[in-house]
């Protein structure tokens, strides 16, 4: 049994905490072991490890969430990585060709689930109970249902017909989207489940699939033609044309916390960050990320969130619409997390005559690296102020300490190593400065090292201060 | 006839916009000539200009607000500085002090005003008006009384006795402050009126009162002194204790704009700054001083405000607890305007070793200089981002520009003009980093210039880059 666990999404509902390098599955503000707060993908592949399950998963994501997952799960959690963002179908797809290639028996069960369902540890137990489900039933598709507990009119719905004799499982009559809440009430009384998203399969169901549909088998081909997939979802493209499908229903807890409304419901505390939130205030939550110190006065249902890309003052009920009105920002994400350590924006400008300047502070975690790398359009100048490290500059190594000022005019190769925890502000001036303008030579610490050494054979080792 | 305006406070009432050196008054908030925004000081001005009192206006304020007041009113306006906050007793003990040491007849009249009441022109014409009714009255004090529109418990009150025969004024029974609601029906009804905080006096009356408090009348002396004076208001030390007081009725439009509540209420627009309020907001004003958007949803009765110092989410009714929330919070403040320029922090952190670490945003105007100085404790790197300037570095002159690094070690004395507007980034680390730790040498920049001519007689004029 393999498990795909697909990690999408923009994470606009939650903005201004989720970006496209942070969607909502890696916020930590849920209650983890041991009093540390911890993210939902946290939460999730720790249960996963609790059933054995763990050591069977993938995770389908993009490669703006890589660094992101490596730094919450460690960096051994395999990955399939999608050159782009389309859809479900697309994704598991990929996924699919991803485990032919891996030389997976055609007769192994793949599950497919979100990376953030917020259940009880039991829901891994239903998901593991789905590969016997697939062999019993013969169904093409085996999905869990979750036993609703309110006629909600946000979920999609699988309505079942009897159950199967002597078995926990039903057959699946049909599915419906978002219904009213009459017509949820009604789809209640026809025992419907909600339907969360988790889809098991044998592989071979999925391969005949794609050699139908004319879609490469072998991962490398299928990375190279992804662009061509319809973007479309696994619900509409197979879900919805498949003739046996069987749900296992789950009688627990399962929230989507997708909204500001329903993660508040669960967050480890009404406060996480830098501020007050005064006695008067009810069912008000803060999440502040600046270091900006928010003070919160005599409001009821309100959630205030603050990072770097906004600050969001909303009424809980109201606070689904940020995603229709942040459609207009499109600002790149002012603070990320990386697999070297992190970065924030602290100000930028455009001048009338068209130059701009960025302001970083910027983070390397001890024995971590970034890219060696150069750019076309920008001058850097970083003043080191915390820790020491190594740096490559152009086809030399020099050791640098707090207090060290570095010149990196455009065009001059440049990468960074912490000796021990390292920061830096960097100041980027000139016209056209963007993520794009950045010409990566290598990334690995040893190939940097190779690379100058081929030039000056005798010069590393001298490891004295040269800047 | 003369004008003192007291412009006091630590406006703690309107953080996070107002701070130690931008008090509310200096809040450009108000809907000015021309669609400009304007600040309750340029409000008032404008009006003294209207009436033609302008000119013979002085304010009485501290050193912290010097150069907000230069830079909203005027490099002419002539100022009375404190040299440490005490109360009004003192303030208006060393504007009594400077006026008699500036050689006024004794028989002139003084009128004590705050510099930011929220009022009609005609109030102005009232203040005029106290002059003839000092006259005529041969009172001590001749105060401003506002016919109250509401019976308020958050006001002083002023109960008359009988209106003088054939004149406007009342003679003063006695004073009462912030009574219940019912008491303030029951003042009201006797016709008493809001106390607005204007007194007028013949010079000679408060002469005479520091000569038998043992006050020195000579301001260099007083200002010496003036750390002795005991912190006390003028109405406890001499209103109270005054035997003939008049009051001058006002029927016009009073306003207090010293909270958050009262001061949305004459703002010029629902939303100053960056940032999106929802369509089904109601009765929820946003000011936002960052550069981070705010999105504002579904809130009713509901003020936002943010500034570099802090961000402020709160019901309008409740607001005026801010002023107790946040006496626990002693950050300096992070943005500043000066008389140079401005200058904004962008981060700041101290590390477990100790060191810490500022980064500066710096705007220096046109033609405008910092002082020349060094510090003991910490290490400056600035990098010019924009415009360019004449730096002088201990005893030389460099002419610099956007691109330009300049290291600045502790002990290393420095100074920057403009020669185009300029910004910087200035990057401070050391430990032990405060506002504290700076030597001023010269501000001047001609006394800048002629203490290097003194060590290297020609090298100015030699404006080449050289740093």
């Amino acid at each position: 049994m393999k498990l795909v666990l697909l990690s999408g999404g923009s994470g606009k509902r939650l903005w201004p905490l989720s970006n496209d390098t942070r969607s909502k599955q890696f916020l930590k503000v849920l209650q983890g072991k041991n009093g540390e707060k911890q993210s939902m993908v946290q939460r999730v592949w720790g249960q996963l490890k609790a059933v054995g399950l763990a050591d069977s998963a993938v995770i389908a994501t993009s490669k703006m969430q890589r660094d992101m997952i490596y730094r919450q799960l460690g960096t051994e959690v395999p990955l399939i990585i999608e050159p782009e963002r389309r859809d479900t179908f697309p994704a598991i797809a990929l996924a699919t060709s991803y485990l032919y290639t891996k030389n997976l028996t055609k007769e192994e069960t793949v599950v497919v689930l979100p990376v953030d369902p917020y259940v009880e540890d039991s829901f891994f137990q239903r998901v593991k109970e789905l590969e016997r489900v697939l062999e019993h039933s013969n169904a093409e598709l085996a999905l869990i249902g979750v036993k609703p507990t309110y006629p909600s009119s946000k979920y999609g719905y699988i309505v079942p017909k009897e159950k199967v004799n002597g078995t926990e499982y039903f057959s699946v009559h049909y599915f419906t989207e978002k219904p009213s809440e009459e017509k949820a009430e009604a789809l209640i009384a026809m025992n419907a489940f909600w339907n969360c998203g988790v889809f098991a399969f044998k592989l071979k169901y999925m391969v005949h699939l794609l050699e139908k549909k004319g879609i490469p088998l072998y991962f490398n081909e299928l990375v190279n033609q992804y662009h061509t997939l319809p973007k479309i979802s696994f619900d509409y493209e197979v879900v919805e044309k498949a003739n046996h499908i069987v749900v296992l229903p789950y009688d627990g807890y399962w929230k989507d916390l997708g909204t500001w409304n329903t993660l508040t419901e669960e967050m480890a505390t009404r406060q996480i960050g830098k501020g007050v939130l005064a006695d008067d205030t009810v069912n008000t939550h803060l999440v502040n990320e600046l270091d900006i110190p928010v003070t919160v006065i005599g409001t009821k249902d309100l959630v205030v969130a603050a990072s770097p890309d906004g600050i969001l003052v909303a009424d809980k009920a109201s606070s689904p619409k940020i995603k229709d009105l942040i459609n207009g920002f499109n600002q790149p994400p002012m603070y990320e997390e990386r697999i070297w350590g992190w970065s924030r924006v602290l100000d930028y400008a455009k001048y009338e005559d068209g130059q701009e300047m960025v302001t970083k502070r910027i983070c390397i975690h001890q024995g971590k690296n970034s890219s060696y790398h150069y750019h076309h359009l920008r001058d850097e100048v970083w003043t080191i102020v915390r820790g020491e490290g190594e740096l490559a500059l152009d086809e030399s190594i020099a050791h640098v300490k707090a207090g060290d000022i570095i010149h990196l005019p455009a065009g001059r190769k440049h990468g960074i190593r912490a000796i021990t925890e390292l920061e830096f502000i960097e100041v980027q001036t000139g016209s056209g400065i963007s993520d794009e303008d950045f010409e990566r030579l290598y990334f690995d610490w040893d190939d940097v090292i190779r690379h100058i050494q081929k030039s000056n054979p005798n010069l590393y080792c001298k490891k004295k201060r040269e800047v």
